[in-house]
């Protein structure tokens, strides 16, 4: 199935696409696709439902991020081992994690808003997971499978100045407004017959920036929930934002970043297609 | 004003100390001390209510933390120039942010639990500032105090092997479940004569092993909300812990962590007091 939320920001409402691609409406059996939804077999009930039956939704009207805004949004630094190469960082030997603020989140064509007094706002295309039920102390990662919902596009836009060069954590270059567009929808897992095999693609003003496959991921998407679960608990609802492949403008020679007026579209295989006009804050 | 919420976990209400310090259930009226009742004048209609017409709620009822969950936990790291001499690190030039899972706050007397595997649990007495209106890019730290709704204490619960030893980003060992105490109460910023001059007291098995005050913060509580305002929106309802005095286990010769059994009590002069018990997760 692929979740979608559809309306003005903020009082989206829950749909869904079919086996056609058409948007219906489900507002009328559910609330949200939220943490209650997921945490109280919602996803069952779903799968049970005659989907004609529900009211078409127009393709013109805006897609609010595929989930509502997380308790946690967890985020694996570095998870792609060309890209650690081309940020100048060693390969992790254990997963790096750091947080946005859940508020950053956004529907997946709003605008990238640019900082004030940001000169180095980059892009990174990443996958992203959706936990299902809570999880806590999981014991392996084979059992990690059963606690995820599904997989989204989550752009996890970064300001590089605010990131590294102004001391301390990462946070401080992940959590300004509109900096996790997050969508268009969320495919449940039995959609993605091979997750670690889906290729992942940027561009900025249609020039092909970023170009890789989830297959050269360090620590795969079953092991990193494993993992977190052994340090926090995940909620449902919760999404993990699993590292961007290379050609970040970090990266670049010499670096390039975004600005007001710039497009962006996001594409991975199975998962749809973001696109961001940038503008300023 | 003095807000306090109580209850079972997950069900607490909305209630105040009065002027006698008895608890009055303020359920009837408010619905929680959320994002919404701040953002819509709450505390004004709190004000001009008559309280002794509330309900008396018994003492020995559980406190939940004073605000419910927030959207965002975000912490200064290093803000007390002792704290980070102890601790090994240079006095940073701009405030370190990092976050907590919001999901880590609790009630004031509430377990600390100590994760599996945790060797390192360790114990900061911080001061907690709650956001009263949403904060965007704000023009000076003169004009953040108006963004404050007011102050409680904050237990930065941390592990230490988690967040400096296994890579990366301090999340790691902030995150863990119970890791933030808050309250017992919530005083309005007016209650507060001079939040820049607070004894801070934490002990352990009745042995003091924190003793500070808010006068030697590096970067005081209005630039701190000025500054956070530069990359992120603060929303009303957001915590702030503003950093910790010295007297950490990890600055200890040898260290000194927590364990299961284990009796922590925390003191910030006007904010009264927090006692904990340890136990295993």
């Amino acid at each position: 199935m692929k979740l979608i939320r559809f309306g003005k920001p903020g009082a989206e409402k829950p749909g869904i696409l079919d086996v056609k691609g058409k948007r219906r409406d489900l507002s009328s059996t559910f609330t949200d696709w939220d943490r209650s939804f997921f945490q109280n077999g919602g996803l069952e009930k779903l799968r049970g439902l005659e989907l004609s039956k529900y009211p078409e939704v127009d393709d013109k009207v805006r897609l609010g991020s595929c989930v509502p805004r997380p308790g946690k949004v967890i985020c694996i630094g570095l998870n792609y081992s060309d890209h650690a190469a081309e940020s100048g960082m060693a390969i992790p030997e254990e997963p790096i994690i750091f947080q946005k603020g859940a508020n950053t989140v956004v529907g997946p064509n709003d605008n990238i808003l640019i900082p004030r007094n940001s000169e180095k706002t980059d892009w990174e295309v990443e996958l992203g997971i959706v936990i299902g039920k809570d999880a806590r102390y999981l014991s392996s990662a084979e059992e990690a499978k059963d606690y995820i919902a599904g997989y989204c596009i989550s752009h996890d836009v970064s300001e590089r100045a605010f990131q590294l060069e102004m001391g301390g954590q990462w946070t401080k270059g992940k959590s300004c407004d509109n900096f996790n567009p997050l969508g268009p929808f969320l495919a449940t897992s039995e959609e993605i017959e091979d997750v670690h095999n889906l290729k992942m693609k940027l561009w900025v003003n249609g020039e092909q920036m970023q170009n890789g496959n989830t297959n050269t991921m360090i620590f795969d998407c079953y092991y990193v929930v494993h993992y977190l679960s052994q340090f926090m608990t995940l909620e449902a609802g919760d999404v993990i934002s699993t590292g961007t492949p290379p050609g970040v403008g970090l990266g670049m020679k010499p670096p390039k970043y975004l600005k007001a007026g710039d497009n962006v579209a996001l594409e991975i295989e199975g998962l749809g297609r973001q696109e961001q006009t940038c503008s300023n804050a």
